[in-house]
């Protein structure tokens, strides 16, 4: 088999074979000796590679050639076996958005519920955050445990939130790295094949996905979400798997907080029966389908009612409470949310006028946040667990009243240059406006704070 | 500058700056270690730049990105100064096809006419012969000598004819090399600004091009070879030097011989007033028109008469006599054809069939002189100086009747396997078919013997 006549097929609109999809994988996957023995077959090169990324990113993939494309990224590494766990494991992926913390109560709550949730999660870069991040803000917490202890923790308590393993679709690795610097991200081929590679080898049963839609999300329109929610819904079937998407509304941030720490309080208070509505009901929202998907209610409904008796019980609260000390946190950050770090300086952020506060670019949020330290430019970058933005919660929401003076926002940093607040605040109004006006709520792009921020939900593969 | 960004505009159909070019090729300098001090500011890396071939090669480029791209490729070598040769230094530039030997006899020729020829070619390589291998095939003859000798060498006799220099584009050898792993061969853009880079960098006033279409060629079709054959008029223009494009049929293979020794000696035979009248049309129009552009001819009448009187007066031959001088031939080869080198064997094709002859596929002639010996499947390959294939000028043209038994041509070889003897004869007979009609002569697409083959004429940048 030839690189070059592999992407001369791709070049001129053909179809690769899976042989063709494997032979390039295994071509990827050597480039970082990873991938062992098949992997040494291939003479596959990184240059080439980046030639065939590029014409699959202008001329597009098949579903069969996607679902190729995940199974070989997946193939490139371990899948994990969760033989030994009863019952269908069920995970969740959110596609990435401004303030996004549902990991941190929903997995505690489907757990509680009797729906194993193995959890595998990136770090945060650019203008969204990580889980990772969030949990390890928690003094003590590791994300860095092995495979093996993963398996047990599954097992034994449910539930565990673990980083991305090497061991794990190794060939994804390389060819992000290989997409970031060739402009061959934003391929709804090659993003499916990213995401759904490293979840399906995690030995998951089913998939809820979180595909975020709106001016904080990658995906900025319906359009864009709708087609991304499809593909990976198609995927996941192909491979035999079950899977529904959410598409939510993420024109606004979620809760009232964009940080690590902060981020992680506000989901604690969320398993602890507080916190905002638009947190909890999206959690509820794709909790109810995991508990579906799970086999452990019928309908929506009585799965959502399900997710509230494990909130309202303490259930979820105590299987966080499980889960932190597998994983060696500090359990006192359950009931004193001063053991998390705590910012040193704060900086309001007042309104200069009087009105009524619409976001136009939540996008820049997770941008003032990033100037304040909260967030990663590159992968190498170190955060800030202290650092972030919490909203007022009667002024600082789409569409709220707001007086002149009044504040709006607290930025939270360390010691920092006052250039970087100055950025920070820059942003801050970039994303933000205070108009005469009230604005305009359109129910599907602009979500309330007692929304649960629905737009769609795909069930089943496009015929 | 980031090379992402460069290529996720070319990704989007955008248009490059010149800088961004510059970028691009400064950085694939690098790559080679060659273009020194600018190239070291650029950080396209090899895949970088794999992707932004793959991206153009589907997006194309614009007249003024071509042209950005053959001069930042020129500028990545030497530039040769000929301002101490007087007049119009004129070269001329074939795209390939099977029995080229067109630069032998028609430099000679222009050179005697008082146009100076500075000639800088290639190796064969595929079905296509290479003016170099030609001309290696008069023994001692040199084509490695320095670009001062070349200076000197075409100020003295009007003409010399050597090897690319590495010191010229070398950012054209990087790319190339790429772009043949790459599935980026077949572009326009590309292929211009490869051929016209390093043929402007031979410090030329104009140049002559000889875009070959048809079965034996590399551009298949008329409206390929046009707008490739437009393109580099083009392009020419836009960097200030005087371009014409001569379309030429490449049907059927020019003269009577595919080889190395063979087509020397059909190439000096014409120069002696001898040889087959399609080479000798074809290389006086493309004669007439150097002339016309040296301005030493007002018409192409006129122009066409002084290559005949060159021709003629044995001119032309006494010029060749001194460039093979000057570059350590064996002069005694003008005389004595036994000079070159003879193949050891000799296979006859004979006719299975009474019928006419037809060229179906002139390209397997090219690869029927390649499994003999003649031509590289790599640039690695040696290639046997007097294999080859003659065909027999009574019965061995398109069109020409002949009787089952009758010899269509001789296969030259080497004690080469059987098995390479019959690998050729296979190729031979899917280039001809013996047909019981007389096949139909599309004028614009089939040369006959006595054609000058010209399907059309380009002088000037389409608007």
């Amino acid at each position: 088999m030839l690189a070059q006549e592999i992407i001369k097929k791709k070049r001129d609109g053909g179809v690769l074979t899976s042989d063709e999809i494997q032979y390039f994988v295994d071509g990827v996957s050597r480039v970082d000796d990873v991938g062992a023995s098949a992997a040494a077959q291939s003479n596959f090169t990184d240059y080439q590679a980046s030639a065939l990324l590029m014409a699959i990113f202008l001329n597009g993939m098949t579903v069969d050639e996607r679902r190729d494309l995940t199974m070989a990224m997946m193939r490139s590494g371990a899948e994990v076996d969760f033989s030994h766990v009863s019952g269908a494991k069920i995970d969740k992926h959110s596609t990435g958005g401004v303030g996004d913390k549902v990991s941190l109560c929903l997995a505690p709550l489907v757990a509680a519920c009797g729906v194993p949730v193995p959890m595998m999660s990136g770090r945060g870069l650019g203008h969204t955050g990580g889980t990772l991040d969030k949990l390890e803000a928690i003094p003590g917490f590791s994300t860095q445990i092995s495979l093996d202890t993963f398996r047990s923790q599954v097992a034994e308590i449910g539930m565990a939130m673990i980083g991305q393993k090497p061991e794990i679709a190794p060939a994804d690795k390389t060819l992000y790295a290989l997409r970031d610097v060739t402009g061959t991200v934003e391929s709804i081929d090659l993003i499916t094949a990213s995401i759904m590679s490293k979840k399906l080898a995690e030995g998951i049963d089913g998939l809820v996905l979180d595909v975020k839609v709106g001016s904080g999300a990658f995906m900025k329109t319906l359009e864009d979400a709708t087609a991304l929610a499809q593909s990976m819904v198609n995927i996941a079937s192909a491979c035999g798997k079950k899977a529904v998407a959410l598409l939510t509304d993420m024109s606004t941030p979620l809760g009232l907080t964009v940080g690590n720490a902060i981020e992680t309080k506000e989901a604690i208070d969320v398993l602890r029966g507080e916190g905002p509505d638009d947190l909890w009901l999206l959690t509820q929202a794709l909790g109810a389908e995991m508990l579906v998907m799970g086999g452990v209610a019928k309908t929506l409904e009585a799965a959502s009612e399900m997710m509230a008796k494990a909130r309202v019980s303490g259930t979820g609260l105590d299987t966080f409470r499980k889960c932190i000390e597998a994983q060696g946190g500090d359990l006192r950050v359950l009931d004193d949310s001063k053991v998390l770090p705590t910012a040193k300086n704060k900086t309001a952020i007042e309104s200069p006028t009087s009105g009524f506060i619409e976001f136009v670019n939540t996008e820049q949020i997770g941008i003032a946040a990033l100037h304040l330290g909260a967030g990663r430019r590159t992968v190498d970058d170190k955060i800030d667990p202290a650092a972030g933005i919490t909203f007022d919660s009667n002024h600082g929401r789409h569409g709220q009243q707001i007086n002149r003076g009044e504040r709006i926002a607290t930025l939270l940093h360390s010691d920092i240059d006052q250039q970087r607040i100055d950025q920070a605040t820059a942003a801050f109004f970039k994303a933000i406006q205070v108009r005469p006006e009230s604005p305009v709520k359109a129910s599907s792009t602009i979500s309330g704070p007692s929304d649960d921020r629905q737009l769609g939900r795909i069930t089943s593969p496009a015929s």
